[in-house]
């Protein structure tokens, strides 16, 4: 529903693509998504101490996210807000993919999440790329 | 993304039925993405002064649907917390979907943002008959 | 700052106390601030898995005292989504509360976050008091 | 209330400064309160339609200080993160003092915001050399 609703935005026109913007505020809600599941479903393992470094990576993760598909979804114009806060997002993606790939074979929401975080780093990173080469 | 995710939860047998708390985690998610943009196109429009209380419902709504997906992605357990949340999520999806409707044939964006709305609404309704149908 | 935020906004007068506003909005971002430190000092005790309890507790309070000082912060008008959301916030803090009370005297930061919690719930419903004595 | 309960965290010691962290959480608390106070002052003001700039980069600010306070509330340790969240939080908070610069004479709630974002982005800048001065 985020394509329809920024196509429907009266300054859509002559600004940065609604689709590249819509596929990262979906890569990030998603992924907000999943790790807030992941760090209540670490919290429920058996041996809670040994995932307390993932638990920190998802909320983190989740908060970058959340605030990361806010902006994206406002024109405020701002390119130097926008390139540091989605190298932060990427950042933060990465960080938590690696950490639930680290247990991605013992839990599956870990897999599942790692999943989620990479897909969204690769969206953030796709979105800079398009942002920033379309000039200031 | 999220209803695979609960259903990796180790805790997510013998609690609510993983479906429904992934539905309306997904509502919420999407209602949340909807204001947010609707609320910055609403400002984008010719008369901003008529849309004030549309984007200030727009902007309230977002924040509980960002805020009951959160809660609703945890097994916390507490029913008191999660029935008057649900409740002030239903009512801030209404009030938000009652003033897009004034605004529904004009802009598109409202149309979108309204039914969005009222699908979160209903959601909230139908988990917190859910939850509080089962029991402590 | 946000008392005189709140009395230079144009609509402060006629409406609701804003010294009653700021105050349960201050309270709000304080216990927000507390549970989010609450919840990362329990995963790093040493027997985490005793503190799940209240590492959810402590991440549901801050994520409703978050959305509420926000909605608090505007002008909506909208009193059943605030009495519902100021019930929802008062019931999460109390569970906080009493769960971080729970290890008060094993956890400093329980302790501390334990009044941080109970001093907003109390705040929240002598907020919900004025704004229903005030009727619609 | 912020700096007791990082210094009553188990891992505060051997990390970077709490009340280092503490002040810059506060800034973050203060200028998010404000931003979210002025953007909706500034939609009351009689001429909303040149509030609108000033509006988005409020709401902006108001989201990047949430998620920075929160993170930065945790010990995750990931400094590539911390570095670009707080880059994106400063920026952030100077795109919104500049643009409220421009309606300080005329509205007592930009002069008093931006006061608060020009605070807020001096500690994400201090914050930044501190954490990063003290190496990985």
């Amino acid at each position: 529903m985020t394509l329809p609703l920024l196509e429907s935005h009266p300054e859509h026109l002559g600004g940065p693509d609604p689709a590249a913007i819509a596929n990262c505020v979906g890569e990030c809600l998603a992924c907000a998504s999943a790790c807030t599941v992941c760090a209540d479903a670490c919290l429920s393992e058996r041996d809670p101490a040994s995932m307390v470094h993932c638990i920190r990576t998802d909320l983190d993760c989740a908060d970058l996210c959340t605030a990361t598909a806010r902006v994206l979804s406002r024109r405020s114009g701002t390119k130097t807000v926008l390139d540091a806060l989605l190298r932060a997002c990427e950042q933060a993606c990465r960080a938590c993919a690696d950490e639930c790939g680290r247990h991605a074979a013992q839990h599956r929401h870990c897999a599942l999440c790692e999943e989620a975080c990479r897909s969204c780093s690769d969206a953030c990173q796709q979105l800079r790329d398009h942002l920033v080469g379309a000039g200031e």
